[in-house]
């Protein structure tokens, strides 16, 4: 939604010149001007959502490690996978060659952000995809998808997050919620230059799928995913930028990352 | 260190407009013009340096849970706390009524940062504080600390990160390594209401204090910290925005962070 508020001044710099530990030329301040914040990360907590796999996953756990009391100071130890809450996949996750979170380049976690909206779609048919029509349609209102974007599908299915219409399991186990076809990731991929996708629902392929074949094209191209977005509802279709803070674990297939978006 | 390479023109956003799922007027399209990235994050792995806490504080360790060859699907699970790696401290780590990670204003995760160097006194003093003295200098020489900063110390401690000088552990068991001074943080705190601070060592108090005073007053101001912080030495004195993509984790007292500068 687009708010007129603007943003504290603090984000604009002036004044402000030179670098620590020797003297250089003064140099003109830069400026981020943005008047408006999102945060797109749900709170990660023990009844967060999460795909079930027998005997392999489990939910998220914040296990008391010391207390004020007893030890005069407050930490906890997480019980924790890498596809928990709002989280990052990486290649890695499934590409036998792809690199893992740690690899990907910073650069290729600010990138302009891209939000198609297939809520209409999405709420007469839970199993639906964002197709390479939703995405020509989308172009054709909006203007072309930037090169190095992110591209967001929002299904609406942020509403549901704590309900069991999230993972949409019928009585056969088969999940139904939307997710992006193979064919689009396809076109984002080899004709926009996407630096990777995003989604409001617990996994970009449609959860009918569990060969996860979405997965397995999109992380072929070496791109990488964001899952359990929230908030996308407050932010325009185009024009904010995306700031994924991609946790920068050694050999990880993914991850909780902190995510925003600004413009 | 200023340089004058150029970053990617899709950061410069042009021609885009318009709000998902409604029609609005078109926007004009926000600008985030800056030329430099870097990344403040180390890697974590299980070789990085952590505060020894008898029977409380462990390595981190990354655990695979899923393989492609076994379950068609690389994933792992992580053992860790809250204080590893390049990470941020909320206010509840050690005071009792303190906000967790969580309940940090995400505007206040994105902030000016001033980065005051003390590297050639604590090259003759592994137990060198930041004074309030030191911030006078900077102030004198780079102007009044914006309000809403960032305020980090580098103090040249990166280059030592996986040697035992940096925790400079003496024969006594106390550890020698710079932090900033309690009087220097009420300071920031009162005078600059700054935000929240930053270092390149492992912890924000002095070494050799183990009862963590400077954390302590830094915390009941309802300030964060980021410690272990990486690569000051390549970003400006003042000019770069911080931001800090903390783990939005229900009632932590701290957790890994990916942080960026930009400028």
């Amino acid at each position: 939604m687009y708010q007129s508020v603007l943003f504290p001044a603090a984000f604009c710099f002036v004044f402000l010149f030179g670098c620590h530990g020797k003297k250089e030329q003064p140099v003109q301040a830069k400026v981020l001007p943005y008047s408006h914040l999102e945060d797109l990360t749900y709170t990660l907590t023990q009844d967060f959502p999460y795909i079930h796999v027998h005997k392999l996953t489990f939910p998220f756990e914040l296990k008391t490690m010391a207390t004020l009391e007893k030890n005069g100071v407050r930490a906890n130890t997480w019980v924790i996978h890498e596809h928990l809450g709002t989280h990052i996949d990486a290649p890695n996750h499934f590409q036998p060659d792809g690199i893992s979170v740690d690899q990907i380049k910073p650069e290729d976690l600010i990138v302009p952000l891209v939000i198609i909206d297939i809520a209409p779609k999405a709420q007469k048919n839970k199993d639906a995809e964002l197709t390479v029509s939703d995405i020509d349609k989308f172009e054709k209102a909006n203007g072309r998808i930037p090169p190095h974007s992110c591209v967001m599908m929002f299904s609406g299915w942020g509403k549901y997050v704590k309900t069991p219409t999230y993972m949409g399991e019928d009585s056969s186990g088969t999940k139904h919620f939307p997710g992006f076809s193979v064919e689009a990731v396809k076109f984002l991929a080899e004709k926009r230059g996407i630096a990777g996708i995003g989604v409001d629902v617990i996994s970009f392929d449609p959860g009918r799928d569990n060969n996860y074949t979405t997965h397995k094209v999109l992380f072929a191209y070496g791109k990488w995913a964001v899952e359990n977005v929230a908030n996308l509802e407050k932010v325009p279709a185009t024009g904010a930028t995306l700031i994924v803070g991609a946790p920068k674990v050694g050999e990880a297939t993914g991850g909780i990352a902190r995510i925003f978006a600004i413009w």
